[in-house]
């Protein structure tokens, strides 16, 4: 793997840069859709593709389990298995694995656990998930690491800070003396923790900067805080990184988030909300978000934006739409999904388009002040907490609710 | 519409066509895929004309209960709202309306039901049937009749009989009398009932024939009669048919039913069985059927069909689609959907070839032979009642199992 940071933004910590992979080359920003269990949610491999996806994610406790990562080294690792030869990151499991609250027993080794599928005993090390990332075959592997929750009490997100570290050493030693089953490259990633605290995250960061990862992600955001304590946080952690290498914030998040931390200089992305909340009925467009359910798009002859391009747009109604939504029709799924996933790259293709230019803030306020005047019109009256992602009961066990 | 008989068959009743319509050129025999709600389940407009797809199947009852034939027809009927430029066959509605048999009451001058959605009350007479097809603006249009149980008993089926001709007279005026919406034109389809009786079955077409329809279809059957009775019925039924008119046989159905039916005359088929089959895990191929979830394709690197050049065959292994099932992901049941739609296409269209070369009865022999071999040697020990489309519970309300 190799970056090459492209440009700065003149006016923002906003950055732009190419990262190449032995499967593809990706720029920078980038949002990387997630496909837990080898597809993302209801696309082929070209429809990802066509509509701009340059990398996917997939998690590594979900293809262990499910279909095993011996099965996918028999097939030639995940690429061929699922048909998608761009490039693929894994998370570790760790996040998936440490979600299991009563199924998980974390000791200084690793962390022993039971399987939401049918109760079997199972242990990650930071040894074990790089083994298992290497049978996938990914493209960028995460290392093993424990991703605190919000609130954090300061003693133990310090204590679990330096377990993440200690752990970030085993990982990029066994990834130095060990090598994969293909003839790919896997890069690996360190990932910084510390919950919300200054000195906690500076600490880690600092140790992990020392060993020396090809790229490193932003962990145990995305778990409930407030935004402005995410933005701090990211703020401090991205002034830290060394601009030569990519940085990835795990798990955001929702069109306005993704806008806000690429003005503080985040490289990467990851969240389940553009799929999940479209297989839910909520589209996102140029001008904020949508319920196609409502009976506002009963007889709607207009596309979900009229700004786009994607299929679903150029092809279908809301009224139609909506039809399929009402009707429990999977192809309702699969349209609004396209359509979600061809607005996320869009927003970070354009987001990176803006910063060549040095057009980006203002761009990025303008977007943010129409969603925000969009929102208070007309979500007001329809949102409610279930329409929320962070509210919806539809993830599956080991799945963070937000990714 | 217009029917030309290209050719029949030197050694059997087998035949085939060339429907013309408003929206394109069906080559008969044809099978149509059921849309039921205005989707073919899981697949894109595209998808069915890229797999050989010429005609599609909407059900009436569905439709006019949501979205309803009135906002069809605000969007210039249901081709232009569902994106599907090719033809369009609706059945009347009288087949569901029967079905909900707690729900309806049937008199002379048509049925008065409940709708299955919410319980509203609604009326169905042979005009309003037309009427609401005229709405949606199908290329054929079938009139309301009571399609039987059976067993039935004879003097009911001949009541029934005499019921279906008499509302079969209406439809006809009423059709002659006026018009849609649209500059299209619909043709309508008269429906042979009796049950399994023959002189009933004369009886009807007899009369049918009198009022001189576009086309003719085989109703009554395909609802859980022997097969050689449904097979001496089309057989009585193909004999006395014009055969310059197009014959449609309802609701059938496996592809050996389909074989069997062409070779007895018939030009036209739709079931739900390869679409509701392939979202319960069974395809089928050259070869005979396979249970896709079954253990046997766990580490099968071979594509559904070998001899297949669908997307799915051309790209996935077994292992994978089966590793999609087991995940309850989406994308499994496309791409089996769009495996068995492609099949069964594949398999008309090769009739239809046979057939011009007058080598259809021993290509359909030998299709049955290999069918029934395999079926024994291998499913056997995996079919169970439930893998069978007729046992499967997961029709809808209003909606036929086999159908």
């Amino acid at each position: 793997m190799k970056f090459q940071l492209q440009k700065t933004d003149e006016y923002s910590k906003a950055r732009c840069g190419i990262l190449e992979t032995d499967h593809g080359t990706i720029q920078t920003p980038i949002f990387m859709p997630v496909g837990t269990n080898g597809t993302v949610k209801t696309l082929s491999p070209p429809e990802l593709s066509d509509n701009g996806v340059q990398i996917i994610l997939a998690n590594t406790y979900h293809l262990y389990l499910r279909p095993g990562d011996q099965l996918l080294a028999e097939f030639g690792g995940l690429h061929r298995f699922m048909g998608w030869n761009g490039p693929i990151l894994t998370d570790s499991g760790g996040f998936q694995v440490f979600s299991l609250t009563d199924l998980r027993k974390i000791d200084e080794e690793g962390v022993t656990f039971q399987s939401h599928l049918d109760g079997t005993k199972h242990r990650f090390t930071p040894e074990r998930a790089i083994e298992i990332q290497y049978n996938i075959g990914s493209d960028i592997m995460m290392v093993l690491d424990e991703c605190t929750p919000y609130p954090c009490e300061y003693e133990y997100a310090k204590k679990s800070m330096h377990l993440t570290v200690q752990w970030a050493k085993q990982s990029i030693r066994f990834w130095q003396e060990n090598s994969n089953p293909y003839e790919t490259d896997q890069a690996l990633f360190g990932i910084a923790q510390g919950s919300v605290y200054e000195d906690l995250r500076k600490e880690c960061i600092e140790k992990l900067i020392d060993l020396d990862f090809p790229g490193y992600a932003i962990g145990g955001l995305a778990v409930g805080e407030p935004k402005s304590e995410r933005n701090q946080t990211t703020d401090l952690c991205t002034d830290m990184l060394p601009s030569e290498k990519p940085r990835y914030l795990m798990g955001v998040g929702l069109p306005e988030d993704i806008l806000e931390s690429i003005y503080l200089g985040v490289d990467m992305f990851d969240c389940v909300i553009p799929t999940r909340n479209a297989r839910n009925g909520t589209v996102f467009t140029s001008k904020g978000k949508l319920i196609i359910k409502s009976a506002k798009c009963k007889a709607d002859h207009k596309p979900i934006d009229e700004n786009c391009t994607c299929y679903t747009c150029k092809n279908f109604s809301r009224a139609y739409i909506r039809h399929l939504f009402n009707s429990n029709e999977i192809l309702g799924l699969r349209l609004a999904t396209l359509h979600n996933v061809h607005f996320y790259m869009w927003l970070v293709s354009e987001a990176r388009k803006k910063i060549l230019d040095d057009k980006f803030v203002n761009w990025k306020d303008q977007l943010l002040e129409q969603w925000k005047e969009e929102s208070l019109q007309e979500n007001k009256k329809i949102i409610n907490r279930k329409d929320h992602p962070e509210y919806s009961g539809d993830s599956p066990p080991g799945e963070r609710k937000d990714r």
